[in-house]
């Protein structure tokens, strides 16, 4: 079969064995913003045409293609669920040559009633359910980080935390972005936004700090973005991290190991799972399938 | 005498009586950002030159005019401090035809030993003294919110909030202005979002549910940028606001009104000072100075 994670900014396919395992893989940068509305069926074949030649007949989709500026919208599935859940309510997508399924995002409601949305983290998570164990905790780093709770191979709950948009929003559009020079991360300026999350006051006023530490010399232009994506990240930590838990880390690497830095400064533990997340997910979401 | 608010963006003088009393004023929007490095003193001149050809001859600025993109770098003054020991710290620019001063910006370090700075805020604090009481709080709602303690004539203490800036940060930058219309406040959804910002979570979530509350049609267009305020001013009331104190509110007056209406809904009581504070403030502190 073919899996295909499909979000807002990019477009991932892997060709899979029977087994998971990962036989061919493309990648474009053609995420759904990208592409016209009626534009899917023809970016799809275009990119998998090959493989449809070869012989394949099973697709099988997830992420924002499957919302309402996708493909088809697939109504959410509400937690807890799992693989077998996801599998059972799989929509179809017309296209000629292949059967085409979509996986549905998963839906959830916080502890006063606010809805909770993911699309294509799902997917993830099932893929790296394996390594969670009976009881483990995901989270997926990103513009919109998912902290979930996995359990007996299901995901029961997950919040999400907006820390990535806010990031780019507080550099691009205020008066601490002007301070700001490009660079690598810098660990030591990350590791004091982290331990600023600790402090006491709110993050509104710890976002402050970023501009009167630098007014003061005592936050230097280059060290300035990484002292604020640590305070971010240390906040949502502190906020979303339940102790005694080992983290699972999924996602791009190097985002990964900056959560994985301000969990272990926060007193945690978390490990990060391998990139092939998505594709282990969509072949056992795929293997559990109705495909006829 | 005359004094002047001299801010980032806008430009406000009085012309002063001995008690205080506004003679006359003038408003412009020619703020520190719209002035060359080297054209302080002559928009200054083209200002109030009338003023100065009838007589004249002593002038006070406050405000962001004091800082180094300003006209004249005045040193930062250490809280605890009122009307004498700003007085005492004029910095003098400058000028022909008249002498003018300038009122340095307060500093002072919150708990865990991080600066704090402000420029202006303390001369409308000083011109609210009256009304504050021997023990009062102050409240500048804004870009950058102030809360102040007042004690014996002097601010004491103080905490800046960035709430103004991470809100047009958030409309500017993020998913949750794309759904958000322009128009007068919703008190409603003001409310709803001021009342979000006291449940369970971190506000890093409580952002993401501004985006779910609109995909499942609970939050209309023209109500999320109300609800959005009220969620950071919410967030901002419950970290700020001292139970048992009275807040005394300086600053625009539509801005005063919803933090009354927030700090009302998280239990505590809030008066709006007129908008004259900083007219006040420049007299009092006028009055103190040594301009000979």
């Amino acid at each position: 079969m073919i899996g295909i994670d499909w979000g807002i900014s990019s477009f991932r396919a892997f060709r899979l064995a029977a087994d998971g395992h990962v036989l061919g893989r493309r990648g474009a940068p053609r995420g759904i913003l990208h592409i016209a509305a009626n534009g899917f069926a023809e970016a799809l074949r275009e990119e998998i045409g090959g493989w449809l030649a070869e012989g394949e007949t099973r697709v099988l989709l997830s992420g924002m293609i499957g919302s309402r500026q996708g493909w088809v919208e697939a109504p959410y599935l509400p937690c807890p669920a799992g693989a077998a859940e996801i599998a059972a309510a799989l929509v179809q997508v017309p296209f000629t040559g292949a059967r085409v399924l979509l996986v549905p995002g998963l839906a959830d409601i916080d502890d006063a009633g606010t809805p909770e949305v993911m699309r294509g983290e799902e997917t993830q998570i099932v893929g790296a359910l394996a390594g969670l164990g009976a009881e483990g905790i995901a989270c997926l780093p990103g513009s919109h980080s998912k902290w979930a709770r996995v359990a007996g191979g299901r995901i029961t709950a997950y919040r999400t935390y907006l820390s990535g948009e806010t990031f780019a929003a507080l550099r691009g559009g205020t008066i601490l972005g002007r301070m700001m020079t490009d660079g690598p991360t810098d660990a030591a300026a990350f590791d004091r936004g982290v331990a600023r999350a600790a402090d006491p006051g709110h993050l509104l006023h710890h976002l402050f700090g970023v501009r009167t530490l630098g007014l003061f010399g005592k936050l230097a232009d280059n060290e300035s973005a990484s002292y604020l994506s640590g305070l971010l990240i240390g906040h949502e930590v502190q906020a979303a991290h339940p102790q005694g838990h080992t983290v699972h880390l999924i996602g791009a690497a190097p985002l990964c190991s900056l959560y994985a830095r301000a969990i272990a400064a926060c007193g945690g533990e978390a490990v990060i799972e391998d990139e092939d997340a998505a594709a282990r997910g969509l072949a056992l979401i795929g293997r559990s399938a109705t495909w006829s």
